[in-house]
């Protein structure tokens, strides 16, 4: 049995991982962090965790957390970075769902982050765990910076095109669309349902944190600098993230279908979904598939992708998970093989 | 591996049917029928299904469904009368999940559903698939009439208490309300998210057909004719159940919370919560647990039974297939293992 | 005109009381006082009084507030009562929406709201401004407590039935059901729509503060002390009270539709439904309306009354507005003429 | 007092023409029709206008409605251009909500609707309603086509960059998200609480009725053919639009916020947000506004303009009485003053 740690498992991310990891055969969570209900139960917290998570909140501390084989932090930006060292140094693996790892160039970091990054001899050692793309580097690795939610859909939905080199890498949009529960489980007005139920609307538009994620990625798999507009939407529900891309044709290309079906013909978490299909959240909420579908409207030079995840699992945890088994050797799917919950 | 068929394969109870024995290890299920969908693969219909279940919807035959070794009918009232018979013959078992057995009084049946019944000698051989009351029955049985949703929420919560005889039978109160995926899976009106969304209302306040139901079940544990006045009620979400019961202390009863959690000590799938809480349909949306919990506000003779239950599994497909489970000699919660999907 | 001020004009009442009075064509709104927001302009936080509103949040300053003709406090509890001695000293009329001033026992006050009465002595002038049972009392006043939202949804399902003495009062009992607009708009986890979307729970249930607001409504009604219990619960929906009321008929009552109709024939807020109906708060979101049907199941003695308000409206901003009506002797209605918006 | 006709009055866009009207202070409601309830009383089949009309439903004949001053027509596509013409030649005023009238090439209304236009010779005659492009013509008209919720918010949101000329008119992409009553009041399952709530989709990104809309009006004020790519999307509220558009910037243009403020400074109903503003559909939720804003991420060429209306006002009813008063010479926003209703 691996032995899990989870730090900062108040917020969703923390909860949706003990939600699989508690069905995960071949894991224990042995350690579940919170300096705020430190001797708590964590099912008192949680009472849909009742009969299958038994313990109680602990401090985050080094000590406690060296005794995992592997640590995931849920926690807010800038709190992995203080403590991933010290794990990595007792042969624990870190796999991070915060952002403290996923940008590469420092200084872009703490532009966006609003923080001088604590641990910048680390960043080069990190893997950004999207297996559909780092696959062999996420088994060696003991240190993983996980997706965000956002970067997941666009990414996914992306990909092919762009590793085919036929789309305009100049003027890429990407319209997004998420679920509430992507702000975190945080008191704030803003997320409050009276505020968010029944309304729609964009936020961020000049600039969101994401943006410098996903252009690193693209442009790695491009091989050169893109533009790309990236904006985020709040939408009022829970869960579930909907991404709709713009690109341009520029070199010839038969069957853009035929195209993501064999990029993405061996992985079990990226569906493409048949020619005509329009994927829905809801197919895919609780659940850690990717569902895409392409369109080309009125046959012109504007391919449409529409790719859709659910933000706490593909986007968060599910992910985590799968990187994790990656790591451990184990089936890549391993404890993640649930069904969406739909209605 | 046991060979499960499923009539009405496209409503909510039996997509959630095929979410779970999806993932049953005991399970395959080798016939889903539909006559409006002949042809199609359930998945095209369901894409939450893709990769889970790979077969086409059939016509509902005799024939193709006595190779099974188990028939879930998820059909509206008035379909499974018509078949049961013939499969029981052959030595199928049958596990309704509509209303067409419920009733162990024909008459009483024909005047709420508006029908006659084709099938009345089978009714006194029909179980009354509520494990918690009739286990062992339900071991031997060969055709299981599950349980209505609000039957299913009102009776786990007002059990221990008849049982034990300590309340006024004559002036129950179930307020029930449940989420808009009871009304099942058909183009309505009244159902439309513009009608219900945003909105909340009492309905068929006047007598709904499942007062009959829990006034049987009722009585049967209370020995004598009760008194009940139940209300039901839609709520702006899609699953969930929220029973709030009362009832009037009538003798000596020292301690509610204690013959709660008595009753239902070795039970897997009700859950009383400790003292002071208040139960969430969110947290066991998607499992199939109910979960339960007492108050008796100011110390005074009246106490309220909060119970909760995801309608489409505790009150649906997830108790059929625990009635499953139990004709089959299986263990009780086998496929059931799920956490509910929080937030 | 009258000119209007607001204390507390960033809370879900306050920008309702200024959605109705900017468009009352007697009222001139001349301020609304915010501690936070100070300077900033009142459309700036609320961009839906764009074009309607067009001054800044000032400091809540009896100077200033005295050259109103009436001020509403939309506060937090324990605000209105530091300073309507003030106000009321230098002739401004005070309609307080908190609860500072509804209850007449200073004690019971001070035992469920936590803190001491400020200011006991005006509790005796204050008027409880429901105004179906208070009306002339209101015309004289300088000083009114708004009801509280489950009492007002509750107070009004009940007092045909008490003040006609026709229910045994001992038993009585609400199972009152709200959307989250009501816990204010306050940043807490409790009603993130991450939280209170999708589900649905019963809380308080061994007290709320509304409990002896309410039993003291109805005892005044039904000259004796009563049994009453109040269960609230939150709705996955923004705004609206669905109150379901059941009380155990006594004597002889041929005809309850006739009852209520009788009541509320010459009130303009409350519309008794049609024999049979279910009343929706779809139909009241947005209006001043209460609308309550009447059924009494199976013909036998316990009878249901649903009564739905929206809680912004009749359940406080819209009812402060009336009382403000009668205080200045203009038409009871004035200014609240408006239409729910359905769907 | 005007008199007005509604043919149709069950729909969404019927009851919402209803609710407007109702209130208006020039208009007497005198006919509302309805094939299916015939002789109902509008008010039993809508609750919320109880008090407010007090008519019942006839049937659609030109003899009733030729004594109305104004027919609107809030039907399915098909059914104005059956009646337009009598009513015309009666001397009635007629104002289409439905597409039948929208678009100058008969060919392509043919295309896309799926029938033969019944009425081509009035197509010439209809002026397209979209007061802040043809307000002159909107006045001498008498025969109205009442843009479509989608076409309104993406026109007035694209506009003053057409008209400016700055932008690259062949690469437009309007990523538009609606409330789902903008579906109708039909009975479909595609529409069901439980298939739309808490999911998020795009839908017919191959092709929408609305797509030849938008590009008629858009060409008429570029003077050039444009290139166009519309992506509709579903999302889980009930009432809003929220069009996310973008455009790339071609030749200069120092300031798109000045350009967004003069060209709609003296609309009523278009309102130009501050910069840095992100639109919430809330804000215009049953109101007639339209609120903007402008953003031009990263100083880049590309151009995100924002748009929000209530569909079923600005976007259907509420800009059909916005019509009706400049047709009859009153105050363009009478009856039209509301507030949205927030939260």
């Amino acid at each position: 049995m691996i032995r899990a740690g989870i730090v900062g498992g108040t917020g969703y991310t923390g909860v949706e991982l003990l939600r699989i990891l508690a069905l995960h055969s071949e894991v224990e969570v042995s350690v579940v962090t919170s300096r705020t209900d430190v001797g708590i139960k964590v099912d008192a917290l949680y009472p849909s965790l009742r009969g299958y998570i038994n313990i109680a909140f602990s401090l985050p501390e080094v000590e406690g957390l060296s005794e995992c084989d592997v640590v995931f932090f849920a926690t807010p930006n800038g709190t992995a970075m203080l403590m991933a060292e010290q794990l990595l140094s007792r042969g624990v693996k870190v796999i991070d769902l915060s952002a403290d790892f996923r940008l590469k160039d420092e200084k872009v970091w703490s532009h966006w982050y609003g923080m001088e990054h604590a641990c910048p001899e680390l960043i080069a050692e990190a893997v950004y765990g999207l297996p559909e793309l780092n696959r062999e580097m996420i088994k060696q690795a003991n240190l993983i910076a996980c997706p965000g939610c956002y970067p997941t859909a666009v990414q996914l939905g992306f990909l092919p095109l762009l590793e085919k080199g036929v789309v305009d890498v100049n003027h890429l949009i990407a319209d997004v669309k998420s679920g509430v529960s992507g702000a975190g489980r945080k008191a704030e007005l803003s997320t409050l349902m009276s505020e968010t139920g029944e309304s729609f609307k964009a936020y961020a538009v000049g600039g969101h944190r994401h943006l410098p994620e996903i252009k690193q990625g693209l442009e790695l798999v491009a091989g050169v600098s893109i533009g790309l507009t990236f904006v985020p939407h709040l939408t009022p529900m829970i869960r579930g993230i909907h991404a709709t891309l713009y690109a341009q044709v520029q070199c010839n290309i038969d069957d853009v279908q035929a195209l993501y079906e064999q990029r993405y013909a061996s992985e079990t978490f990226v569906d493409v979904l048949p020619q005509g299909s329009h994927p829905d959240t809801r197919n895919v909420r609780g659940s850690n598939n990717c569902q895409i579908s392409l369109h080309q409207p009125q046959g012109g030079q504007t391919i449409v992708v529409l790719s859709v995840i659910d933000n706490l699992v593909k986007g968060a945890a599910g992910q985590a998970v799968q990187n994790m088994n990656l790591m451990f050797g184990l089936k890549e799917g391993s404890g993640l093989g649930t069904i969406a919950l739909y209605p």
